[in-house]
């Protein structure tokens, strides 16, 4: 039964993968038609521009790149996108930049300005799109004038060093950088903008996508003194830094742009890929593998082994009562979760999930558990994520493991080696975070 | 909208707490007629019976004697039961003792005493009630002859020390005791058993409840001996237990009976009270309220800030998507959390576990937390546990309160008394562990 339940673990996984494979995405989202161009809630006269240029950055935006490309054909001028190292694609018209991430470095810096330089000599009659996903906040790394790439970096250190959310990390980088929070819609602006997201963030909040360079910006420099105040961090970060951000809070440096500006009057977004659709994807090929189906949740958070605990719960009740929905039963969800390292073995935060869940699950006849990104990568292994069911435990020991020693020591990456239970998809050119599967039979 | 909001979580949680009050429970489930006791599987003729009493131990033990003294009229004999301090009932036939818990105590030794005598002077034709609920391990201390309570304590607090489960240890007191792991029900033979149980443990292991004194033991004293060895503890526990696993692993010793031991063939077991009957009437009462409701899972445990999490990802997903119920929604589930100890606040898992939801809602508008203790403790607080809506951050924040710091300091009580949305019942009698509700408008 193992052997079965890891093969529909990995088909509905694949299935949902497929679902918010940009290219794919953007194909099935934007159609031309003669001169126009048809987006779920709006169409445009394509002839009607001077100009349109592609730009973007993150990890699945030369796939969304290419996707425009074939789209618009002729009607190209041509544009650039940044990716991390190793995932660009083969485009005719627009620039490929790869670039360093998760920490920016050199070409990102180069990339970024070129990027900024072709922004800004767009015209009224032009349109641009920005193709955003995961990863673009790394790879526009552009600080205001004044404050050099390391100077940012080591002001996100001292924030993250003290404490510091990652919401109140995030106002404070966007009030340092020329693109971030709304920064390229106002280097676009007077042209028509499209932003295109792959979301690799937890629910819809579209400022967080590559920190938000085309999405007006809530936070201003004021909470960001208060920010820098309440962690006592004013006197540390680099006095560039904390220049710029005491003349901002007194009105003496420009704000981000903010909702009511007028320049998102001539902006639309459109997510072509989430979790959610993933999710919806992975459920409906679970219902053709026959199986009774709970979309449990596309915003899981916390400690990976805790979400683990709950999700095993739900588990045992099916099994135990047939509820929430009967057996042959499959639960999906999605999200992120985190590993509060104890450790000092090797793993990722889907790994380490499914081995508490296999722990959870010892002996629940029937009962799988597996999680894996939708990147394909999970943590720093070369695994996307794992699969466990009810005789994990079991195999582990007859083989000499301890899977509780192995969790303790975030081991879930050698744990699951051993049992050869690693998934392995390699890279899947998306990322709309993680995908929960459990079953029983 | 927050006080509805609460006076529904309220009204749920009651109608739950209800269904498994364990007077009402017993009532419910054993009928006589003429000369003959209905169970829900058997029929008892009781004029067949020379003797009838009624045994037991546990917080709700006295209201189940009750039940039983009412059933059985002027068939019963007598009995004794045990109590925790302030736990008992005014019985006729059956004697009540208070007795120390979680600590045991001189009254508590001294009831475990007498009612072993009582159990042993049982015959063939006698047939005996017990009744047992959460709290019983602790209420009836008797070890075997020849190691002293003190020394059997000392044990315990090795084994929490160095780590071992607690299933690690309750394999071992077993080992240690007279009564658990089966003892009462080989005393009590040959008398026929009727062992009637409310549940405060995950699952439906039976074993584990009150440490099962009328239920077969499936752990061996060779594992006792191993689990000693492997965390290194024989040298350093009291001289009486190492010689009485030491023999008993050799053979020297009497083993705790077993499942196919032929004195079960006379013990029949009835789960009056359990987690899962108080959710499905709390989910019945939220129906009539007007909520789709989605009872989730009797098997909840982990870390309580961590459940609350996943919970909260769960009702996000039903406010953004409408998905697995759609509004207004109720989700039920139940099981016990736990609160690893990092600050220096008061608080239980439930006040805990509502601290962490509400702030997982925030915002996130018509949404509210409930957690509480069906036994109407949570924790060494006065309250059963919390509520929290959408708009307790922003509340808390408008008094000067700062949830984050209250959460991480372990200080949820103090945090909802400020806010006075502790929930506070007294003690309901009966203690079939937590229910959880979560609620969307």
């Amino acid at each position: 039964m193992k052997k079965s339940l890891k093969k529909d673990c990995l088909t509905i996984f694949k299935a949902g993968v497929k679902a918010v494979e940009p290219y794919k995405a953007v194909k099935h989202y934007l159609k031309v038609e003669g001169d126009f161009l048809h987006l779920p809630n709006h169409t445009f006269n394509l002839s009607a521009f001077k100009n349109i240029y592609v730009i973007g950055a993150g990890k699945a935006s030369a796939y969304m790149a290419l996707a425009l490309e074939e789209i618009l054909g002729d009607r190209l001028n041509g544009g650039l996108v940044i990716v991390k190292y190793g995932y660009g694609a083969a485009l005719k018209k627009i620039k490929v930049v790869e670039a360093g991430h998760p920490v920016p470095d050199e070409n990102g810096l180069q990339g970024a300005q070129v990027l900024m330089n072709l922004a800004t000599t767009l015209g009224k009659n032009d349109l641009v799109f920005c193709a955003l996903s995961g990863g673009g906040s790394a790879l526009l790394p552009l600080p205001v004038v004044g404050i050099s790439l390391k100077e940012k970096q080591d002001t996100t250190k001292a924030l993250l060093g003290c404490g510091a959310s990652i919401h109140e990390i995030n106002r404070i980088r966007k009030h340092l950088s020329q693109i971030k929070g709304g920064g390229l819609a106002r280097a676009v602006y007077p042209a028509t903008l499209i932003s295109l997201l792959v979301s690799d963030v937890i629910g819809s909040d579209l400022g967080i996508i590559a920190s938000g360079p085309t999405v007006a910006d809530t936070s201003t420099f004021l909470e960001c003194k208060k920010i820098l105040e309440r962690y006592h961090l004013l006197p540390i970060i680099p006095r560039a830094v904390r220049k710029h951000i005491l003349m901002g809070a007194s009105g003496k440096a420009p704000e981000t742009p903010k909702p009511r500006d007028g320049i998102f009057k001539k902006s639309i977004y459109l997510i072509v890929g989430i979790n959610s659709q993933c999710l919806e994807a992975a459920e409906k090929k679970a219902k053709t593998l026959g199986y009774n189906t709970l979309l449990l949740s596309s915003f899981v958070e916390g400690e990976a082994s805790e979400a683990a605990k709950t999700h095993a719960a739900i588990l045992k009740e099916v099994i135990t009562s047939g509820r929430p929905i009967s057996r042959p039963a499959c639960i999906i969800s999605g999200g992120e979760t985190t590993v509060t390292i104890r450790g000092r073995g090797k793993g990722g935060r889907n790994q380490e999930f499914t081995l508490a869940g296999g722990i959870e699950i010892a002996g629940w006849k029937g009962a799988a558990v597996f999680s894996a990104g939708t990147d394909g990568t999970d943590g720093p292994t070369e695994a996307a994520g794992a699969f466990a069911d009810w005789k994990m435990v079991e195999r582990a020991q007859k083989l000499g493991l301890d899977p509780y020693h192995y969790l303790d020591n975030n081991d879930s990456f050698h744990f699951f080696k051993e049992l050869n239970d690693l998934i392995i998809t390699g890279p899947t050119k998306t990322n709309v975070m993680d995908m929960i599967v459990l079953l029983v039979r």
